[in-house]
């Protein structure tokens, strides 16, 4: 199918995938219209020799460097099939693009190799959301299995404190039965609180849903996250210009700041700050992806410590039932998973962000209103 | 930068995007190269007016036929920006590939409109690496979870049995404790027996590894299965021809089909076949994925009913820890969790294929071979 010049031309700058082609030397002989704006430069400035002074070529990480011999048109060039190779392009001033780059020697009619060519696929955006969709059926699972044990539990602790109740009746008097009836008891009250926590984790609790103002809120809490922190934590909140009227169970939302102090304060054990802020939720905040819905603004509270941080893999695990305590030793418990039930199940989100030697910063979304839908009893 | 008429065919037909773009009227002026491979049809038969008879379109689940306005190219052609429309192409006689395409108006230089323009990405392989891959994490995360728990628990429990057994020592006698006592115990060791079942779904047993071979240990587990799918349902074993070494728990591998066949024979209320088909795995079967060792051949156990069968939502959580318990209120309890923890902690793979009213296969893929991989004992 013979196609006239122009048309091609037109072709290859109408479609959605960046094209880039070079000679046998290297030398970019082609760039389409895509792919100078995934790499932030306009056609009219760009001449092929100074095409690769525009931006920065990373790694999936967005982080490491790529060496010339990782360029996919370099690997191309030198003979590689590249199919799907992750890379991140920051322009200069510009936003970090993900894409999935396929590289192949460019070979003319005749069978002559005359260079190489690279298509680029933009997943930024599908990445983004794919990451917020498979985070949300984990969590969902992990919640439908803590309110399956939970549940299960439950029901044998009423049996078990039922009978020991009655033990504890029948034996009041004996002095030598009564230690192990109470001993019995103790540890089944234990497990109650256990598995009511796996309940708040798992979203199964009723609120009793009020309005209430944030700004208010977290300035009432001032004197007990500053017995929670201690000492050595300086406590710094700042709060909101504005009013933030949202609807909530005030009881649960307090408990839930509280578990997010009781960490920054484990994770400062040698003193630091921690900074309460309280803002209107930027609408650029990517970050509420799934759960945001049109036409709501979101009160922030983000909660910062100057503790020792933690890693990507840490990130994306951290509100997890038992992680912290299972593959850590830190013992932290369920604390975050109830802080991330609670504020889900406020039709809300929570999310962290952090780095090694750089402390963390929790933020919790709330969605501003001065009604209760009413259908949030059933979330 | 302008290029020459064979530099710019040669660009388009070696890069890995399919890219298809019609005139005006919607016919079909150009198919690159990559687009013609993944639609099945060779260069040399394709002429453009039949180019839409190789092959069907169908939406993301493959099943449902787009209709011609949900077409990527109309909609292009007819003003709408497409961006990442996921689309399932099945070339006749040939296997579905997932696409991502992407489409736009066709403007010439002189901005006048001459057509549309879309370009396909192939994410066939991605798709499934990343299910794969995020189911796999999301068992982990359940999987410390349920480790988790069960440790809670137990220490729990160990308490409440210590206590429980001294009061025993101490009120057998009396005819009008021991009741209660009795109870706190047989409810102490249900307990017991759940945190036990966590364990095994979290892969957290001590596997007592010894060689046997697969074909014997089906023939022998006859009597057993036909115990547990009673008389309404017919059991049929069908062994391979040849010996299959594997080495593992037998008492856990055992467990584990025990579980299935009790799945299978709660989907079979009213009678059916349970058919067991030992064979060496297909080397083409990809649903190994990322379990799959290089070198490694594996064992199929495949246990299909002729059950209710179940949608893709359920085959996706089947697995899950009372999945199936809270979501169907089936009560299946936590057998095929179990069964789930038992294989992987073989260095095994299971899976479920099932379609609404066509039944069930549940697949066990076990690695042959005849010594213990010392690290096995700590997977």
């Amino acid at each position: 199918m013979e196609m006239a010049h122009a048309a091609l031309t037109a072709i290859l700058d109408c479609i959605d995938e960046g094209v880039v082609a070079c000679d046998l030397d290297g030398n970019i002989t082609f760039i389409n219209r895509a792919m100078c704006r995934i790499h932030g430069v306009t056609e009219a400035k760009l001449r092929p020799e100074e095409w690769a002074k525009h931006f920065d070529l990373f790694g999936p990480d967005g982080k490491t460097p790529l060496d010339m011999t990782e360029i996919p048109l370099y690997r191309a060039l030198h003979g590689v099939d590249v199919t799907n190779q992750e890379v991140v392009v920051k322009p200069k001033g510009g936003k970090p693009v993900n894409l999935l780059i396929s590289g192949r020697q460019l070979i003319d009619r005749d069978g002559a190799r005359i260079g190489a060519v690279i298509s680029a696929h933009d997943i930024t955006a599908t990445k983004k959301n794919d990451e917020q969709l498979h985070q949300s059926q984990k969590f969902d699972s992990i919640g439908t299995m803590a309110g399956g044990v939970a549940h299960d539990f439950n029901n044998i602790l009423t049996v078990i404190m039922g009978a020991c109740t009655l033990l504890k009746i029948k034996t009041k008097s004996d002095p030598e039965l009564e230690p192990f009836v109470r001993q019995i008891m103790n540890s089944s009250e234990r497990a109650a609180q256990l598995t009511q926590n796996l309940l708040v984790f798992g979203r199964r609790q009723n609120l009793r849903l009020l309005p209430a103002e944030i700004n208010e809120i977290m300035l009432a809490m001032n004197e007990i996250l500053g017995q929670i922190v201690g000492k050595n934590v300086q406590l710094v909140t700042i709060t909101c210009p504005v009013p933030l009227p949202v609807v909530i169970d005030r009881e649960q939302f307090e408990q839930a700041i509280m578990y997010l102090a009781t960490n920054a304060s484990d994770a400062m054990p040698s003193g630091g700050e921690l900074l309460i802020e309280v803002t209107m939720a930027d609408s650029g905040e990517l970050v509420l992806g799934l759960d945001r819905r049109p036409n709501v603004s979101y009160a922030r509270i983000a909660v910062t410590d100057t503790g020792a941080g933690m890693d990507m893999v840490t990130m994306s695990r951290i509100f997890e039932p038992f992680y912290l305590k299972t593959e850590n030793g830190r013992g932290a418990g369920l604390g975050l998973s109830m802080a991330y039930g609670i504020i889900r199940q406020h039709e809300g989100v929570i999310t962290v962000n952090s780095e090694p030697g750089k402390g963390s910063t929790f933020s919790i979304y709330l969605p501003i209103r001065t009604t209760s839908p009413h259908e949030i009893n059933n979330g």
